[in-house]
């Protein structure tokens, strides 16, 4: 079948090579307000074909859309309205504000709202890559309000992608998702800043930064134009878990200012339990 | 050449394997007041046999003490007082505390103080790894206060494991340490201990924690016994860090709470500098 990507970056440009690669799709047509993705994406073999965003919708029998979460807001209307039989896909790492923006719409149906949980630090069509999806899992999101033809499809292009698909309500996917993703990112920032205005001696950081030190900041590399209104449109979950975890980093300020080792090593210890959650 | 690892967990049992290996050393005797940890070795083929620290020290031409920082303070004296010609390597996180108290040991010149930048956020003998140091840094400290041919010796130890070797004085060592390593430990702790303590559905964790949360969190896992003696080394310099990094999540948190987008991309630009030092 042939499919659309709009926003041929990471999450873009990623689906289309394994959707090509799986065979699922026959042909991807790209569709990018920046124009050298665009010429990126087809250069890198990510799309086969370039096409005003209209033109796109109505070749296509899927439509993926892989763009930030405010671009989304303007972007999907206009979709919706375009569409007729196809199958539009969001992949947004927010949920409930647009949802409930489009809850009226007479396409509404036709959407599936999903939110593949992969990624890396890097974007733009150059972090395309095969097998990101690979063994990761995906959130449908209020599937009651899309059509059984829609969803069937979309658990089946994600379940092709090697993906574990799971249901979740926008309400509870926002909540999740600002404690397992949005609060790992601010943490990055912070601790990335910290460390650039507090060590001078970059020389000694970039010598000395071993594996715990790049992989709790790696996050810090990711790009403002999408985390921004991810945390724009998340903003009272968000403020919620970092509020929590200022104040768990108080006490660990507070123990260790008092000196109160055996707290300190209690501390630790119930930290430990992530263990069960994380393998 | 023989050589002692006392402390045969992931570091020391590590740095065994590897050095058997590639041909550095050829008996490893292994040391361990952890009855539990020197049977796993053996079995496991980390050490060649266990023996009593004084006798593996007699046996040896080189010694390394892979214990936590606290232990350290107690067994390095007696290691000292026990050599002769012997080289003495230890691998600790901290320097600054425990150098100052064994400055004027008549044998200080067999010691050579190094930190090797590699690790992972398990621990014990099962932890040990082949190429856990294989293009690392390693960092070796005061090394002005120990002899030539023990310094070289050391200096080829490490190159042998693949290792980049720095020369650092140990306050400077401890200043960032705790930047590039001990605050991210404070950060994975306390992220792990805001995640559990505020999202119960850890059904809902255990399927969505992708790759960023994995990778932030991942170092929650380490072990009270190893880290708590380092908190306890470097408070001074843990402090400052983490007082800085609340300050800064404090700065996101307000920004956020405006409602100001604009400095939250400015923030994050800033912290996306880190790119220039991670790569």
């Amino acid at each position: 079948m042939t499919i659309t990507v709009v926003g041929t970056g990471l999450i873009g440009g990623s689906m289309a090579l394994s959707l090509k690669e799986k065979g699922f799709a026959h042909r991807i047509i790209g569709v990018d307000a920046d124009r050298a993705h665009l010429e990126k994406a087809l250069e890198l073999g990510l799309i086969d074909e370039a096409m005003p965003l209209d033109q796109a919708v109505a070749a296509s029998s899927v439509v993926i859309l892989a763009i930030p979460v405010d671009a989304l807001i303007t972007v999907l209307p206009q979709v919706l309205d375009a569409v007729t039989e196809q199958v539009v896909v969001e992949v947004g790492s927010t949920k409930e504000q647009f949802l409930q923006k489009i809850k009226q719409h007479p396409r509404r149906g036709r959407l599936v709202a999903t939110h593949p949980m992969a990624g890396t630090e890097y974007s733009g069509p150059e972090a395309a890559v095969h097998e990101l999806f690979e063994g990761k899992c995906c959130v449908l999101c209020d599937t009651a309000d899309s059509d059984a033809d829609a969803v069937e499809l979309v658990k089946r292009l994600y379940e092709t992608l090697g993906m574990r698909v799971v249901y979740m309500d926008a309400v509870a996917h926002d909540l999740h998702a600002a404690y397992v993703s949005h609060i790992s990112h601010i943490t990055s920032f912070a601790l990335a800043l910290t460390v650039l205005e507090k060590e001078k001696e970059e020389a000694a950081i970039f010598e000395l930064a071993g594996g715990g030190f790049a992989s709790t900041v790696r996050l810090a590399k990711s790009s403002p134009d999408m985390w921004v209104p991810i945390f724009k449109q998340n903003r009272k979950n968000v403020l919620d878990v970092l509020h929590e975890h200022i104040h768990q980093l108080k006490r660990f300020e507070q123990v260790l200012t008092d000196g109160d080792y055996e707290t300190f090593y209690e501390l630790i210890q119930q930290s430990n339990a992530i263990r069960r959650i994380l393998k």
